[in-house]
This record gives C-alpha cells, structure tokens and sequence, in this order.
C-alpha cells in the first residue's frame, strides 16, 4: 500500500529530474505544493484524464506557473495524454511540456499561465462562469452544470494588484465554488518576503468577503483534506485555503530557500532529496503501485459516464433547453446567425446612419445579443459611455436578481481584472465575453489582452473613445500608440470601423473568430455613413478594400484610411477630384486581415506601381510606413494629444482637408 | 467673517461654473470634497503660492484626477499663477487648465493624475523620496527635509489594482508622513457601487499595516481637522482617512448620485446648487474677504523663508553635506560626471568584454552609481536577473537598517506600482530612479510607462531578458511586441544596446536625460564585442551610426540591427563580404533619438539611393518598415515565441546567418 506521501514524492521526483534533464525550471514549488497537489488531485478533483474537455470537469488552474512541471506531474499521473517522454522533453522546442503551462500545448491544462496573479483572475472567471451557467441551464432535480474552480497561487501572485481587483469581485459575486490555494513559502525569487510583502493576507481576504481558513499544514496531508473540504461545503463565499509549505521541500541544503526555486537543484542536491524523501527510484522512473495510486482514468470515465446519463434525463425533462445547452457548450453559433447578422449589416448599409461607432456597436449588441445568449458583456464603469449595455443587460455577478439570465458583468474600475476574468468565461465554455473600457484604459490591461491572443481565448475587447476625438478629457485619456501596439500582439485582430456599416460587421467577425480574440475599437465622436455595393460591403471582412475610386480615369495616388479619418480621406479626394487630381480611397479597418489576404487581393487593393500613398489615422504615423514605405506619407500623431473640444483638436493636430491635399499633392511630386 | 463652508462653497461654485462654461468635466467630486480640501489646505497644507517649486512643501496629490476643478479652484484661490481668466478656459487648447492635472502645464500641480490608481502611487513615491532623503541629509537639530504627503482618493482609484500593490508597500515601508483621504461617497460611473465594490476597504488597508480613520463626515470641519492631526501625529503608519461625502454636494437633484460626476450640472442645477448652500455671486466671482480667507502667499513666503533659515544653519553645521544637499535638489549632475562617466565607456571599448548586456548593464550601475547617490534602484522581484543591484545597494524602503543610504527598492513582484512608485520618486526631487523587470512585464506596468513620458518624469525603466533570447521560459516571457510599443510612446526612449559599450552608453545618456525618462533594454545572453573608433563611440549618442562598411568599395545594401541581431547582421556581412557583396551594417541601439537627428546625418547612415535595406530584430518586423520601406526586407518575429534554449529558437526563428545573407541578395535582386 501505498503512502500518500509516496505518491506525492513522485510529483517531487518528477520535478527535479525533468528540471535537472532541462538544466532549466522550477523544482522548488511542486515540491512544495506536492502534498497539497495529492489530497486534491486523489481525493477532491473530478476529472477525466482521458478526456481533458469533459464539461462538467472541475477546473484546476496554476496561478503560479512557473511550477508547471507539477501539473505536468499530476496530468501524467492521473492518466492524461502526456508520456514520460514528454517530461523527459520538458522546455524542449515542440515538446508538450513549455516551461509555462500553455493551454495550446499541453491536454488539461486549462489555461495558460505564468504572468503572475492572470491566473487566479481566469480561476474567477471559470468560476463565474460556472455560476452563471448553472443558474441558467439547471433545474430542480438537474445539477447537470455543477463543478469547482481550483487554483493555486503563490506569494508572487498576491503581491500582483490584478489578485486585489478579482478578490474583490469574487467575493462580491459569491463565488462558492472558488477554492484558491495560497502556497504560503515565504520566498520569493529576491529571497525572504518579510521585506517587500508583510500583508496580513487573511484579514485582507476576509475584507473582500472571502472564506479564509488560516494556517493549514501544506505537508499533512488530514490538514489539507480538513481544509479542503471546508471549502467545497461553502454555500456563500469564495474560499482561501492558506497553506504553510516549505520551498523545495526535501532537498537538503536549498529547502526553505530561494536557491530552489529557479533553478535545476544540482547532481548532489537531487541526491541528496531521493535520499531524504526515501525515493529509490531513477530518474523517470515510477514504480507501478505508485501509478496505480495516481491513476484516474477509470474513475474520471465513470464520472463523465455518469454526468451523461444526467444530461439524457435532463433532455428528456427539458428538451429545448438540453438542446441549448448542446449547442453552447458546443461553441457553434445558433443556425439563423449568419443570415441574421448580415441582414443587419445590409439594413444598416442602407439606412446609413451618422452616429458615432460607439453607438453603432451598441446597434449591434442589440441586434445581435437576442440572437446569442452566450454573449456575456461588460465595462469596466463605463457602461454609460462605452455603450455595452442593451436592453436584455441583466447583472450576471450578482445573479439572484437576474432569473438565471445574467448577461452583464459590472467589473468596476478593474481593467486587468476584467479582461483576464473575461479569458477565463471564453475558455470556460458556453461563454463569448466581451468587455469594454476607454481605448487609452487598455493599457491597464494589457498583458489579458495579450494573453488572449496566446492562450488564445475568445474575449472581445471594446474599446471606444478611440483618439483626440474623446476630446477635452486630455492626454491621459486620449490613445495614440495603443492602435499600433495592439495591432503588433500576434494573433490579436483590431478593427477600427469607419460608420456604423463597418462596425455591425468587426462585430460580427469577432463573433465569429472562434478561439480567438479581437479588439473593437469605436469612436467617442459622429462618423459619416459611407456609400458601398454589395461587394464593397462583403469586402469589409477582408480588412480593407476600396471604398471610392476616382470616375472613368485612373488614380495618381491612394489615401488609405481607417475609422473617424476615412471620412476625411474621402473629403480629400473630393477635394483632390475638383482639383484634377484622380485618387483612391482605401478602408483599412483591420490590418492583420488585410495582411492575411491573398497577394491577388492586396496586390488589387494597393497596386505596387502606385508609390503615391498616404495614409491618414489620428494614431501614431510610423505604423503606416509598412503601407505607405519611404515614398509615401501619413497624416498621424507623433506626439500625445491635448485637453479641447474634438473638433479643435482635430484642426490642431492637422486631420484637416487641405493637410490631406497638400500630402497626396507632394507624394505625387 | 468668511465661515470655513463660505470658502468650502468658493470652490464649489467655481467647479460648477467652470465645468458649465467648458459644458465638459466633472463637477460632483470637487463638490463632494470641497470642506475636506478647505480644512486641509487652510490648516494644514504646508507650500508657497509664489515658489510652487519649493523643495520643503508638503505634497499634494489629486488620485481622482479627474475632478481636477477642485485643485484648479484651490490654487487659484490660495494664490498660485492660475488666473481667473485660466479658470474660464478650462479645457480649452492651450489653457493651463486641462481636463485633468497636467504637470507640465499647471503651477502647483506635483503630478499628472487621471489614470486612476496612480496618483496614490506617485504619492507613495513622494513619500518614500522624503524619507530616504530625510534619512540620508538630516542630522540633529535639523530637519531640513520634513514635509507630508497628502493624496486624495476615490472608489475608482481603490478598486484598481494598483492601489494594492503601492498601499502594500506604504505600509511596508511605515510611510508615517503620508496622508490618503478616501472620498467614500458610494458612487462611481455605473452607479451606486455596492453592485461592484462590497469591499471593507479599512480593514483591507488595516491589513497592510495602515493606521486607518473610519467614518468621517467629510461635510464637517471639525471632524476633519482631528482626523488630519490625528494622522499628522503618526510615527509609524501611513494613514487613510475614509470620509463620507455627498457627491455633487449642493446640487438639489443631483447630489449623491452619478449625474451630477462626469457632466455639467446644466444651468437650472447650478442655479439651485447657489440657492442650496446660499452663494449669492455672479459666475466666476469670487467675493474679497473669500479670497481673503484662502491667500496663502504671505504665510507661504514666510514658511520657505523659515526653511531658508533653516538650511543656512544647517550649511554651517555641514558645509559638505549641504553643498550635497544643493546639488541634489537642483538636478545638477556632479561635475566630474561627464568625464568619469565617458572613461567607463571608452574603458569598456578597450576592454571589449563579451557579456550580456544585462550584465553590462549591471557594470554600468557599478560604475555610475557611486558617482551619482541620487540614483535609486529597484526590480518587481528580480534582482538576481534583472541585475540590478550593486555592491553599494542597501534597502531604502525598511531605512533603520541602512544608515540612511538607502538606494535600492525591493518593490515585490508589483510591476505597475513600482514603476508607478518611481515616477513620483522622479517628480518629488532630489533623485533619479530606475526600476526593472523582464521586457516581457512592461506590460503590467504599461501605462506608468506612458505616464513617465507624458508627465513627463525623469524614471528609467530597465527591461532584461528582451526576446526569445529568454529561452526556456517560453512565449509568456518572451518580449515581441514591446520593442515597437514601447518606441511610439511619446517622448519615450528605448534604447536596445548590441554590447557592453552601448549598453554603458545607454544608461550615461539616460542618466543625463534630466526631467524625462527612458527604457533600457538588455539581453539575457551573452553578446559579441563590436569594434568601433572613437568617432563611432561617440554616435552611439545618436541612437544610430555605421558600425562597418565594405573595404575598398561601395556598399550595396545595408543591414540595420539591434541588440543581440547586430553581432548576427555583422557576421552576415562579412559572409556577404566574401561572396563578393560588400554590406554596410547599421547599428540602431535608439530609433527615437536617431530619428530626432538632423536630416543631413540621417541621410549620411542611411542614404536614400540604397533601397536595398533589411533589418534585423528579434522583435515584431513591421515596426522596421519606416526604415526598409517597401523594397527591403526584415527578418523579425511575426508570431509569440516558444520554450526551447535560446539558441534552437534564434534558429527556429530565422535569425540565422543565412536566412539573412539570403533576405540581402533578395532585396538587391
């Protein structure tokens, strides 16, 4: 028979040895974290390692993830479709085993983390996601939504502010089935934390509502089972277990210190632990007792077996609502969506309204949310301006007085809280969250939004008054390098609509990007309706096209545009028309699109033989240069904005007609 | 007699009247803290209206920035030079008065707020910069350095994540002299908070060691005047003041709810709010015995010419120290700096050591730091990669143990309060900060980056571990966006040094860019030593120059790198050098600094005859098309990155000899 605390050494043993095999990672938390890991992964998790995407699986999370060779341990064990060769590949190019989880990579792993405390943050929205969905879809006598979200965290993650903004928010939502596990070393990487890190870390969780329980013994393995069924009886509030452990636990001379926590602990020293631990094992090597204790497989098909059998007497008791629940946990979109979306988009084109983008995105919430339960919204207390509410909006944190209809989510003035929050209810399942703050706020969370492009999880970000043209708010409000820089995350996609027409269809499109993330990025101001054919309009999801060519003669030049400048790149080439001079108008409101069309359809757009081209976005300048190159031009921003009405400001900065005329004039020589 | 509510109303009226006339602003919140801001600065605001520099005042802070009329009305009142006729051009293009405190544009305003959160951390800054100043400079029977931090605060600003990390730290730190009053009026953008913000926000900072004054009534003087002396009096804790107030107080249907935030109140509220607190005067009229009760100038005088007494003893007691002390609050550079800082880097030049640029990095704050006790360093918890610390570091923030030298900040693992920290450090005088992390976490401290350049303020920002060049860690700390992102911040420098020399270069010339800050970005790796002349030593200074040109004979493209890419642009050169293609190689360590040269030095490293160009970066591409243009070629990163060591990844990646021997012979066709 095995020991508990044998099983747990495997985990320990597999950390020092892929760590020593790597000559890189991070023996000293799995170590630490082992015991724990055992009593939760043996004796609370429900799981199926043979399916990692069973549904109603319990979701484990890694806040701390530079100590991912313990899930890497715990999903090798359990029975999940990673062999030891893999662990013997850990940190090797295309191997499953990345020095940080990544949820692309690796089966089971729910999310990907490493940037500290992004972790706990999707824990809070697996968690609320769960919260939500239940309350919709359950009825009495069908629990058939009813998991919990476990997450482990380290110093490193509470020290982090996005812990205080999504703390706060799980404890006002009530998030019960949010178990947190605070693996309380005392280390971090520049040594003992009594020096930079003294938070009474209980009392603080306590005051945002959490369940604490205090000082648990993160080496007994009774403490830890007490503790954490405590916290799976919760009924109210979010649980912290706070857990004492030793860094590195086992290893001789680096235990209880930070020399275990980067870095392969050494021939000598992984001796000496196999020797402390009493682990005769080699390297990689796990005796078959010690599998059999670990092993899942058995027990996580039976529960997902079992779970089905819930789910036909659901279907049968409520046979619309089961078939539902099937297409959203499907993550296909309802069969009437395409022919509706772009019935909208067709009305719109031909309504023409002058609004702002900001108030066309709102249009489109509202006809396209009916159509979408899934569609989970948000600001971050900006509701009112951001226009993220419609109609149906019901708060979905606090969810009793929402009927199981919450659709809302209030996040408070939480930008990373919330957009990390929002990477979780995307990558949960049933969800397409979207979330929403000034464009210049994105900064705040910008490591979520780039997190949604690597995971990649698909979170759409809103984000309005988009330039100068928010006006007299100012330079701290006003973006100008964020549409370049959110463009440069790989795999994000930012659309910056020019009318309404364009902005029903980004709406669309990162509707329809499943898995993946994009940014919406909407005025602040009015923008003029642009005239289109048919074509033009199905053009917009090629990320530009050509909105006006100059009449029965051939274009001298192009002026390429997006959101509130198209108007005024068209303004120019009437202008420039009067004057003789034949040019193009380009709308380019996604330029990672446009990138990934054909050479055939770029080529037509923007003809290599036409060097005259100006590019006009009140945003920085030098991003246009890949369009326009060193014979070109661009009418941009190359320094920050200023405090005035928007149209002064526009005038100042020199998004003018004749600027324009006198820049496609001089590229034309 | 003027009572304290007739002044409180002074600045009530004006934000009303202001805002209305701008039809634009935020009225509710100077409403709502008028008698707290009247009690604070008529009983216990230490400054001087005529010399808004002077070093000793107590520094004040609006964190709610956006109620910015508050602190335009007090210093018009008190007597700064912030006319009448300023007031009534709020927010107006070239007004003093912009929608939020600028610094750079306002006297009196220590620090640029609006983006909530940071404004406590500037002051966390302030008050951390006095007490390692006081600690280093004053000696017994005289405190010339001794003033409080005082910071005004809302909802918006304590649900932010920054407020945890820098409240933290405060408390940490036993930061006595800071002051935080917290307007608790229970309302932000979406409304009444308890939907979003159930925090108990005074055990929450009880639990980071703050004194805390519960329940205020921020509308009673009284009241307020124990609560600030009670706060002035402590000896160990920062203190937070919670004051309940009445949002918009005064305006009879607007008050206490959300309309009356972000808008004008609209002329039937103003003309009610002038009935309710019975404020008989035209618009912008401002009674003489109301001014009478705010002139602070003749106190102010008096106070700075007590100090200038004071440091005049003191002068005589320590004639060295207080020279010091002179030099430090102007900004001056010691005089042997030029010459001794220039002899590290030509030393280096001669010495061509081959380490990584973190590590000369390190070198570098060796060798500049007991030159310049001004410097004062820290990292969010990676000292031992970041490579910040030198053999002179001692802790300034747990001062007791340093003897008053403390220079050196254990921030935690807290990115944006840090960075957040330094710039009020910067603001506040008397020293030059630098903070670090890996280039990766810039993102978490994003927009404190972006506040250092629009304040702006002197903070440099050190970024180790800049590319895929990070290894094992993989693509959640691999950099690749964040070079360009970082580049199109305004006012911002990001220098990427390719070795030693450079990298001494980068920081002499940080060091010496008084009042703005800059990004120093190093590798992890090691990287090669180039050769240069003393002419070419002296370019670095111009962010770019030739580093090599073909013997003999013209060159017919240019290769333009940073970083660990020029070592491999070098080595491609010669490999094209003897297949008969004679290269130049362009070293580009600062884009920003060489694009502010004058055209004719531009023109002589990249002249516009050779279009056949490529760059070389391991960071995103598109960003070096403003130097290729649409004829060259750029081997770059156009994906996130991957865990493997380093060297598998420059290959994976292309960044390889012959990838870019091939991208040259390509572009010269």
């Amino acid at each position: 028979m095995t020991t508990r605390r044998e099983l747990a050494n495997a985990v320990r043993a597999l950390a020092m040895d892929a760590v020593e095999k790597a000559n890189s990672g991070h023996p000293g938390m799995p170590m630490g974290m082992a015991d724990i890991a055992e009593v939760l992964w043996n004796d609370f998790l429900q799981h199926n390692p043979t399916n990692p995407k069973w549904f109603n699986r319990d979701r484990f999370v890694l806040s701390n993830g530079h100590g991912s060779m313990l899930q890497y341990a715990l999903l090798h064990l359990t029975g999940y479709d990673l062999p030891m060769d893999q662990l013997k590949r850990f940190r090797q190019l295309h191997s499953k085993t990345a020095g940080h989880p990544e949820a692309s990579e690796t089966p089971g792993v729910e999310t990907t983390t490493g940037p500290l405390g992004q972790g706990l943050a999707n824990a809070v929205g697996f968690a609320l996601a769960e919260k939500v969905l239940a309350a919709h879809f359950n009825r009495p006598g069908h629990e058939i939504v009813n998991h919990h979200t476990y997450v482990f965290l380290g110093d490193g993650c509470l020290m982090e502010g996005i812990s205080h903004e999504v703390a706060s928010l799980a404890g006002t939502w009530k998030l019960n089935k949010l178990v947190a596990v605070y693996d309380d070393n005392g280390i971090s990487i520049d040594g003992e934390v009594h020096g930079w890190f003294t938070d009474k870390t209980p009392e603080r969780f306590e005051a945002y509502g959490w369940n604490v329980i205090r000082g648990v013994d993160g080496h007994d393995a009774t403490a830890i089972a007490a503790a954490l069924k405590a916290a799976t009886s919760q009924s109210e509030k979010p649980t912290l277990i706070c857990a004492k452990t030793i860094i590195g636990f086992g290893a001789p001379h680096k235990q209880g210190k930070e020399e275990s926590h980067g870095a392969a602990l050494g021939k000598d020293e992984v001796a000496g632990a196999r020797d402390a631990l009493d682990w005769r094992y080699a390297p990689f090597e796990i005796p078959a007792d010690i599998y059999a204790g670990w092993d899942h497989k058995q027990a996580g098909a039976e529960r997902e077996r079992a779970w089905h059998d819930a789910v036909a007497k659901y279907s049968s008791a409520h046979p619309e609502l089961a078939a539902e629940f099937t297409r959203r946990l499907s993550g296909e979109l309802p069969v009437d969506w395409a022919e509706k979306s772009q019935a909208f988009v067709d009305k719109l084109q031909a309504d023409g309204p002058e609004i702002a983008s900001r108030k066309a995105s709102q249009m489109s919430i509202e006809a396209f949310a009916p159509l979408l339960p899934e569609l989970i919204g948000g600001s971050a207390d900006l509701a009112g301006s951001n226009l993220t509410k419609w109609k149906g909006s019901l708060d979905a944190g606090n969810g009793n007085s929402s009927d199981g209809k919450g659709n809302y989510v209030y996040y408070g003035v939480r930008e990373f809280g919330m957009s990390a929050i929002a990477n979780g209810l995307a990558l949960h399942g049933g969800f397409i969250p979207y979330d929403a703050t000034f464009l210049v706020f994105s900064d705040y969370a910008r490591n979520a939004v780039r997190m949604s492009a690597l995971i990649p999880a698909h979170a759409i970000h809103v984000y309005t008054h988009d330039s100068i043209g928010l006006g007299e708010d100012g330079p701290t409000h006003q973006a100008v390098e964020h549409l370049a820089s959110l463009r440069y995350i790989p795999n994000n996609q930012v659309w910056r609509p020019c009318d309404a027409v364009e902005s029903a269809m980004s709406w669309k499109l990162a509707i329809e990007r499943k898995g993946n993330p994009a940014c919406l990025v909407f005025s602040r101001q009015n923008l003029k309706h642009q005239p289109r054919s048919a074509q033009q309009v199905a053009d917009i999801a090629r990320g530009g096209y050509v909105l006006s060519d100059p009449q029965d003669t051939k274009f001298k030049a192009i002026l390429i545009a997006t959101g509130s400048e198209v108007g005024l790149a068209t303004e120019a080439a009437q202008a420039l028309a009067q004057q003789g001079v034949p040019v193009r108008v380009v709308s380019m409101p996604c330029t990672e699109v446009f990138d990934a069309q054909p050479l055939e359809y770029r080529e037509g757009v923007l003809p290599g033989w036409c060097r005259a081209r100006v590019a006009v976005e009140a945003a920085t300048s030098d991003f246009w240069r890949k369009y326009v190159g060193l014979d070109g031009d661009v009418i941009g921003m190359t320094t920050f904005g200023a405090s005035a009405p928007a149209p002064q400001l526009f005038e100042h900065f020199g998004f003018t007609v004749a600027h324009v005329v006198d820049a496609v004039k001089r590229v034309i020589g």
